[in-house]
């Protein structure tokens, strides 16, 4: 069959076979088929959707396009978590050493920031001497040693999601839940995991503001995933305002110690310990997520989890005495309140902008080459509901240059609304659970 | 703006701009933006459609991409004929002298065949010496002097349509109306023409089957063309069985002689006067279709199409001798009959099939760079509605290889239905007329 007519077929609504999904997808990966041929074919794919049968197949075949990673010699379950981007969202570096301290592996393979959404190898080089390039040999050894690894992606690891991602970028194919779900699962299913956690975000912080668009993609992923016989669940998860209170790399990773030694904002150490729960329930370390999230607390307050996030620092090249003092940890020069012009209560934040005016001031990267100022990063003082008076300082922003510090203070006062009544209702961190009943 | 952000918009719905659609067409045709976001923007304007003034920018932008014809210093209107393309649809050779002797310039830009339709073009080239490949200056000098005149496409005329077709023909993106209609109508409008008949077949041998179709390409086409001030009307003709009773390409031309000789069969000498008609009205030569009508049958009763008919094959450097001796025509070697196996009525003829047994003995292309045989044809003797006897010849074969003979034959079975009883009710050739009022 002509690569034309598969495209064809895709456009008129038509369900492709596995066959030809390979076809399309080898095809492109060894350089047969052309960008322009790909392109067309993923817009039709972007604007007429896919089946579970023709997404499992894009995603298998983008995962066997590369090395897939086998940890089975090791002793126990390889579960890992993933989310999809946030303001503050920063539990992989408490996740990763909690659930190892626990008996279960961690095998995270985590990208850099994009956009207004950090990224956890940024935070994680905020460490003096962290080396998240490792080769897959040596993420291997510090797996089996550790219980936990945490590096960036390969050339080897799903070489075909490089390529389409690349073309998605440029072609206006990015939004699809299909082609996100393919691109996420097929590098996470390549790390050899039995299981995976998923923290899909949502609200105004999140790339799926709509709950809807975060339910759908998460019913994908959990579906794409359970046919390939790994344990899944996806946590619906609340990203109106940024998670915790600090914005920013080594503000980030500041949070996260606080976490370990028991202490921090209390919605990140909810979500800490659910996410950590369902890790241990995949890892058959837990026969519940009520047993989970008991275990995973046991293992903050016995200074367990700690001990871990030590050692993974230190065989990982970092310095680990941030954790006793984290002034080692790289610092900004400067900082200015943004105050609150009236008197009320925090209303609704517009996340993204809190996330975006942290890239203004280079904590992030506009464009893929940028480089990030680990140092920098925003204090949040005041979060959903809280009572403020005129003048109360909202946040702090903890910056180096002041180049375009007066579009990032702006930014702040546009996230901000002060009504005069507190929002009702309560407001859960886990909106909905979705999966989590399969083997 | 970046195209992709262009892309985008158009794949969510969005209305793009004058200057956003000259941006892509005209950056594509300068080579600035590359193949494979150019495909993915035709995917998604394939998928989601075009607005009326989006679809006119489309066209105006292909057309001023290359030289657009000047005629206005000829004196009298000028006005072209184009059809969609069927089978046994030869009226071009009919309308272009006999409109021409009626005072009205037809400077006729024609193709070649391609799937199971037949070609202007290679219709022509069957007459001995005749000459397409002409210059857009002697294209020019011969309108002036003979008052018509029949070339193929050139480099010059909408080198935009070149480009952006052959991308369509290999990224799934031919079949869209909107597509199709800047297609045509940028090549159609570089012709220098006040107004536009236009023949939108449809039935079993159309590129539409479904008259819906039809109408809707046929409707874009004459919105289109009026927003740039012509004269413009589209009738819906029936291509549900061949037209007249010769299919390929010398065989053509026979029926057209027959017809400019005041014989030939009713239902194309039906048509070409209907179409005739309005290319006088819009070349005011006709105060009405119906003095249009009268207009045309006098011109062929009284002799003055066919010495015009003459003249244009003289100036062309074809053997005008064809006319008084249609042996001077290339001639098949061979013929067979296939044969109706029962009796009854001729119920339904499955068109595109007769239309492709005739390229299979060599008479059309089946790939862009196949030559054709203007000897081979097929004579069609049973019309929808003919009473048959089993046995009975329903059409003769003439070939000249055998090599796929048998195909050919097959072709021709499946492609009839002998019923029981006469279809019912009339068979109209013009179904429907759209457009037509406008200046």
């Amino acid at each position: 069959m002509r690569i034309v007519d598969l495209i064809r077929s895709k456009r008129d609504g038509g369900e492709l076979s596995r066959e030809h999904i390979e076809a399309i997808v080898g095809g492109y990966t060894r350089g047969d088929i052309p960008d322009y041929q790909m392109a067309s074919f993923l817009m039709a794919a972007l604007l007429k959707g896919m089946t579970g049968a023709e997404l499992a197949a894009l995603t298998e075949t983008m995962l066997h396009s590369g090395q897939v990673l086998d940890f089975s010699s090791l002793p126990g379950r390889k579960v890992d978590k993933h989310s999809t981007g946030g303001v503050g969202d920063k539990t992989s570096l408490v996740l990763a050493p909690l659930v190892a301290a626990g008996g279960v592996f961690v095998p995270m393979i985590s990208g850099r920031g994009l956009g207004h959404t950090g990224g956890t190898l940024d935070k994680l080089e905020a460490i003096p001497g962290f080396n998240v390039n490792l080769t897959l040999t040596q993420f291997r050894d510090i797996l089996a040693k550790t219980g936990c690894a945490m590096i960036g992606q390969t050339a080897e690891i799903a070489p075909a999601d490089k390529k389409i991602y690349s073309l998605r970028d440029v072609t206006g194919t990015v939004e699809s839940p299909y082609l996100i779900c393919a691109s996420i699962m097929s590098k996470k299913l390549a790390e050899g995991v039995d299981g995976l956690v998923l923290d899909v975000k949502t609200g105004s912080g999140a790339f799926m503001k709509d709950q809807k668009d975060a339910e759908y993609l998460a019913g994908l992923m959990v579906d794409t995933g359970k046919r390939m016989n790994k344990r899944m669940v996806a946590l619906i998860t609340d990203m109106e305002q940024p998670l915790g209170n600090l914005v920013g790399n080594a503000f980030e990773v500041v949070e996260c110690i606080d976490i370990l030694n028991g202490k921090g904002p209390a919605d990140l150490r909810e979500l800490c310990i659910e996410l950590a729960a369902w890790m241990f329930l995949f890892g058959d370390k837990a026969k519940s997520v009520a047993e989970g999230r008991k275990l995973s607390g046991e293992l903050i307050a016995n200074g367990k989890a700690m001990q871990k996030f030590r050692e993974m620092v230190r065989v990982q090249g970092g310095d680990e005495r941030v954790v006793d003092d984290v002034k080692r940890l790289p610092q900004p020069k400067n900082k200015v309140d943004v105050k609150a012009a009236s008197a009320g209560f925090v209303g609704a934040i517009m996340n993204e902008k809190i996330g975006t005016a942290c890239v203004v001031i280079g904590g992030g990267r506009e464009r893929k080459e940028d480089s990030v100022d680990p140092a920098v990063g925003i204090v949040v003082h005041q979060k959903l509901g809280d009572r403020v008076k005129a003048g109360d300082t909202l946040v702090t922003i903890h910056y180096n240059s002041d180049a375009r510090l007066a579009e990032a203070q702006k930014l702040i006062e546009a996230a901000y609304t002060i009504a005069p009544q507190a929002p009702s209702g309560p407001r859960p961190m886990v909106r909905k659970i979705i999966g989590g009943d399969a083997k």
